[in-house]
């Protein structure tokens, strides 16, 4: 987390789109903590002890920078996560240095407003700002991660912004993570350069609270031979995604990713809605309520009903960790390409990995294991 | 579940403990109506593709008889359940001639109230039983299920009923399933007499709603290195098991299964307590709240709650069908001892087997296979 | 319920818009039904104590008919309702000679496709076969109902279909209920002939579920000083209103009877979006879910939600029956427009009404008073 | 809130029995704070307009003491509670001063272990340092209210300790509130004293979560004629409370409060069961989940859930404050003996009151606008 430079092979960059936003303040922040030893390693699985000898870089050695359209300062950012009740009340002073540090590493995003230039000259800004923080910073690598509010699903020929940082990370020579449902790397157009690139990638669209019990419970019905009819979901949540997902066509790119999940484990695509409402008052706080009709023996009708309440930013924020570090470990190994072993990370994963989680908790595993085999 | 006797050696013998309850009524019942094509295969994991080629015995090869020690005809007994919504209206009808001649194989149970015969004497009464019916329907051979009320947890040394049916069981030479969390083999007493029979058994406490989440939430918890502080449940249900239940000593039993299956997948007990209360007005319809309060990253507090609403007699019959099924093969292919492999159906399995639900179906699924071998 | 005519004048009709819908058919039925001591008065608050001396017009001598534009004969509709739970097995049975009956009492409904007549001479045809019933039939007075399902808000001069009924009912002079948010005798073309007609009405918007729910805690919440900041709900309901809510148009009407309560009940509008979803496989059984989150003392923020599992027809029915039966008393008595005090019913009553639940029931009981008093 | 002494007749003494305790500490600490402007006045319904002309004592006027058996200071009890957020960060350091000041006014509880004085003895000690306050801050009235831990319900002839402080607050001549479900003043030994002394006193139980929904819910189900066949909770809560009501004799007073308001509401007793478990991790937040099986119509077979999840203290401090500004001001006017104008805030209100909220609530109104009437 130390903003010095050095000149130390093991110091691995992170880029962060979006990196004022509460994902991404929620990450910065949590990895000084952890790192110095102030909270433990909850919600970290490259914490865990199967992942002890994957050869990772340790979250001490994560050097964070990013883009952004916003200019919030990032402690003061922090400082409203605490008031909300996202981070801990006195973490944000505590990290303050690393905070401001990081800070100096933010640069604009694009396209900021009145911007005329043409796609290649957004991209060449993006990637000199890359190139620069990982020169600077004298890192052995930098990861590029998508945490930026959802975009609308693209409509016509123009990159969206979210696959213009995209395009960036694979010019930057950068190994990129889309922790969103946003186009990012998997728009048309960038599908040659992204299969040339000899870079690891994966995504998309993390999984952290309704997809994922989706991903223990639509295994649950199938292994059980029961018949799943219906499966509606409602979720709550304000914050910047609130207002996001409240726009239809956002909507839509996240949903696709939740009905994927019950297509691929349940063989089917039951009946029932999923709604994201846009309420203000629940901050980062998101509610999840899912109702599940189903037929046992005999066409018997039951019920299975959740409701998660989470803090979105809490979940997020160690998932992004956990995936910087085994893709820039990847990178490290010369992996290249999707990696549909990080399936248990996302709801829309790289073709090629398992619907139930805990298959890809097993891939994962195994992935973890590869990662630390001796060459 | 034809009547007539006939010396067809693919034939296989269910003997079910407690033969007039509501699972075993269900179970019977349901055989018959899915056998002759009145209702889909739903529910029954046996009839699904990858146990096609295990060489399991047709639903139409099984034959029932039991004891019991009330003796409500069964045609009455399965018209009771489809008043209350647990069979649907019009099956009873549909095989009242499948179960009036199960009705004749049904024996009475043990020890009816002024027996004053001695336990060896009370076994050799039941081995009498099941041979007879074994040898009168020209069985290959015969399964014997303890589907009875949950009985306290034994004190002393007088042997409880469920362990005298299991003695029973392997005297006559039968393969053996505890669906219930009474001793029924595990009872010390047992334990030699157990090893030195070449039978295979299995059990117990069949996992039907509550802890069949819990086998695929906990997994979820840990494998995400979340850190689930309290983990509180309450089990509303009438019938016969919600009065048995809200014996405490009764309850105890059937509680230890539950945490176990936490304590095994999330490698510690959290706080809470499970409650079963006994509600007659909900009759067999059972619904489990679990509330999951849990810590994410930086010490987060977040909450899952489930409410389960389901039948329980419809869960359980064609669990038991399957386990029928399974370990009628597993005897023919000469396996004896206890089965983990069959793990996925217990909330209290026999030793070696894996906790999570995942990982016990791909047991199963490996046991299918093994059960179709060519030898 | 008898289908022959009568000269007795304290026979009453009932004109059911919507008579082959489930609610038109569970009122028909379970009028029947309760007249004959076949089951309780479960739902009826009628025939509780308070309105012994009422002067209610008899369950027995109620007398059904009414428009529709399917032609599903009732019997039939009986036992597709009696299949899917939402009516005893064995009830349509019982009743069948007055279901057969009633159903010779039904007219096709308007508009049928391609009819080409003016909005005068459709709604001359209505009143025609309304007069004609009432007529041949002998009736004191007849009731005219509105159970259809809910209509698009209307746009344009057009009358709605809704409108067209409640038209016919002023002009044939009955007494009129619209248990719908359809517009029935709201729509302004309406105003001046409901105002000059010296007859009694109500609406609108039946209060089944969901909104009787919010106004028993809209209340709560206000009482003792609580503030709401968000109230959110999701409706899963299959049937003929689950399909015709699933219009945006159609549930918006349905919705703002469903806000009015908590801006009522609130003295604000709380954050939140309601939902109604489509899922047939629910079919008349309705699970509304609602969450809300409000603040405390020194702004402590606390979470109440809510699942209503109901079936909406039999949570109609009975609430038809009362409102028919308070409706002719009130005519026989020359009480004329609108009646808030009717308010107890509806999600969107008539002007004047409080809107707390039991503001509303202590209404309705002096309203059940003065029906009795002697004059 | 001042700790200096004054002799403006206007000030009012609050002598808090588990003064250290959290729902003291919340209360005090909520005073300052919303007399001095920091926070709004949520929660508290005697600060809602139609108690503005009842002449209440201000909250500024109100001067807090109490008694503890435990010895944590003040300010260092509301840190605690700030910390677990129960109450708002900052807040305890903004009203430091008045909590110094109140914690000097905290004298030693009965009995002490070791104490070996008669019953007389300990309760002369509590008279006299209730009087000694009095006098000391020149109040015109103090006002002892029970918020100690409920304690089991007594047994043999021994007065429990919360009667030694009831008897206390009759002999020093003060008004009673039993916020608690224990003893206190209801004790039979003090029903004489209580009849003879001309003091109003209120009690018992606050209604802060399930039992307040209860008493909306049931007359709800009362009102529309439905039959309620089971109705079941659970309550999980930490805190001192969860500790305390984990013993089943404690548990039993508070549960026969929760059942009255059902048999009240409903006129009859259902099925289910409450339980009150202890879940250290949830602190002062306490999870009630409610199931409620009822029928409707022709009997079908319907469910409301209700989960609500609060902050105990939160809950119950503004019910505290609203209960000592409304008997000191019954006391004032001369109104003696119990005062069921009260109900709105008890499970187990005095003889004469109404069981539902709405009622509860007229009468509350009634009695503000009786206190504030012209002599």
């Amino acid at each position: 987390m130390s903003a010095e430079p050095s000149a130390s092979p093991s110091r691995t960059g992170v880029w962060l789109i979006g990196a004022r936003g509460s994902v991404a303040t929620t990450a910065m922040t949590g990895c000084a903590a952890v790192a110095a030893g102030l909270y433990p390693v909850t919600g970290l699985v490259t914490e865990t002890e199967p992942f002890a000898a994957s050869g990772l870089p340790a979250l001490s050695s994560l050097v964070f920078g990013g883009h952004d359209t916003v200019d919030c300062p990032l402690p003061k950012r922090a400082e409203t996560l605490a008031a909300a009740g996202v981070l801990p009340h006195g973490l944000p002073s505590a990290v303050r240095g690393e905070l401001t540090a990081t800070d100096g590493e933010i640069r604009p995003g694009v396209p900021l407003p009145g911007d005329t230039r043409s796609e290649d000259a957004l991209i060449d800004t993006l990637v000199g700002d890359i190139r620069d923080f990982t020169r600077r910073q004298g890192l052995a690598r930098t990861v590029v991660v998508n945490v930026a509010s959802t975009e609308p699903a693209p409509e016509g020929a123009a990159l969206p912004a979210s696959s213009l940082y995209a395009a960036a990370a694979l010019r930057a020579g950068c190994p990129y993570i889309n922790f969103t449902p946003s186009a990012g790397l998997h728009h048309p157009a960038l599908a040659a350069e992204a299969l040339a690139a000899a870079l690891p990638y994966a995504g998309r669209d993390g999984k952290t609270g309704q997809t994922l019990l989706r991903s223990v419970l639509g295994p649950m019905f199938a292994q059980r031979a029961l018949r799943v009819l219906a499966w509606s979901g409602t979720n709550l949540l304000g914050g910047g995604d609130g207002a996001a997902l409240a726009d239809p066509a956002a909507a839509a790119a996240k949903n696709s990713g939740k009905e994927r999940v019950l297509a691929d484990t349940l063989g089917t695509v039951p009946q029932g809605e999923v709604h994201i409402d846009d309420v203000p008052a629940l901050g980062d706080w998101k509610t999840a309520w899912d109702h599940i009709a189903f037929d046992g023996f005999l066409g018997t009708r039951m019920v299975l009903q959740t409701t998660w309440q989470g803090c979105d930013s809490a979940l997020a924020a160690p998932l992004v960790l956990d995936l910087v570090r085994l893709l820039a470990r990847a990178d490290e190994r010369g992996l290249t390409g999707p990696r549909p072993e990080l399936a248990f990370y996302f709801k829309d994963p790289d073709p090629g990995a398992p619907a139930a989680l805990g298959e890809q908790y097993a891939a994962l595993l195994d992935f973890g294991r590869r990662l630390g085999d001796p060459r």
